[in-house]
């Protein structure tokens, strides 16, 4: 016999978040019951609002409560400038580098076979069209640097030739990397890429 | 500029949670937006539903969302029996290993006068009154092996002395534990007593 089913519940509901267990689930419900309800009542409300409201925007794909969204709405940022990624979690990173001020396309993910996700799940044919008619004068393609990333990245390079110039992210030491604990491959690529110091 | 304020409200919502830290929270958000809406909006209901029904047994202090709750209500259990715990997720996990019967008390915590826990914020007096009416014929003091634990078992023993017998947990070696690994507090305290073992 379950000592409360309503708890059980929602240990059970707390399963579906990324990386939580039966154990770690137990230890959420007791302290949002025991220590902190009022903070749990407004996790209820806010999850509930933003599961309701947050769509994909019309334009980039991106996450947003509002059509379009406020980076496609801003018309101070760059129109001539795209920048191809795959998925929101991007957008927010590159935003808080708060070095890009153009707009986004967000794919739906990464070209992976396997997985069944060709061109037209990923929806480039959607990034295409957008090209054809926006014509960027730039299109930077930030995908991870993963095989599915580089085959993503190649389709891309190749499907818009012609048409934009097209970038990518440098390659190379990660900032605060030891030289011995980096990878023969991005050594390789931060040797073959090596910059001239200005001073 | 935030990219969704909405998104941004979440992340700092699913802050509430024991363990999630800014990075676990912004990877929660996306996924529960990008792949698991469904379970998503079945953890905010049975959230919701949970914070506004569950409250302490009005006997056990136990967590229940009916009064009094399942376990003081199930007369197939032993009255006899009061097993003293300082947590609900100690019940939980003695409900677990089903080997009790009896019937439970939960404490408000273990004293703690640094954190300003005494005997009355623990709720002493309310178990002493329950043995008093009750008068079960043990009590099992079933509470964690730390200097608190110890020093309220030690009360609750001298407060209840002459009214029922008091019990506490076996202490030794743990199942599974292997002897170079164990502390010398328990070992010791596993020697001292050792059991005789019955062919």
């Amino acid at each position: 016999m379950s000592v409360s089913p309503l708890l059980t519940s929602l240990e059970k509901a707390l399963r579906c978040l990324p990386g939580v267990g039966p154990r770690s689930a137990s230890r959420m419900a007791l302290h949002l019951l025991e220590r902190d309800r009022e903070r749990g009542l407004h996790l209820a409300e806010v999850l509930a609002q933003a599961l309701e409201m947050i769509e994909h925007c019309e334009i980039c794909s991106n996450l947003t409560e509002i059509q379009p969204c406020r980076i496609c709405q801003d018309s101070s940022r760059d129109q001539s400038l795209l920048c191809v990624v795959s998925s929101p979690s991007d957008i927010l990173a590159i935003e808080q580098s708060g070095l890009f001020k153009g707009h986004y396309h967000c794919l739906s993910g990464l070209l992976s076979p396997l997985e069944g996700l060709g061109p037209e799940e990923i929806g480039l044919s959607r990034l295409i069209q957008r090209v054809h008619d926006e014509r960027p004068s730039e299109c930077l393609v930030a995908l991870a640097s993963t095989v599915e990333g580089e085959a993503t990245t190649h389709q891309i390079v190749s499907s818009l030739s012609g048409q934009t110039r097209v970038t990518r992210l440098a390659q190379g030491v990660p900032v605060g990397g030891e030289l011995d604990h980096i990878d023969v491959s991005t050594l390789s690529q931060a040797l073959a890429s090596r910059t001239e110091i200005k001073f």
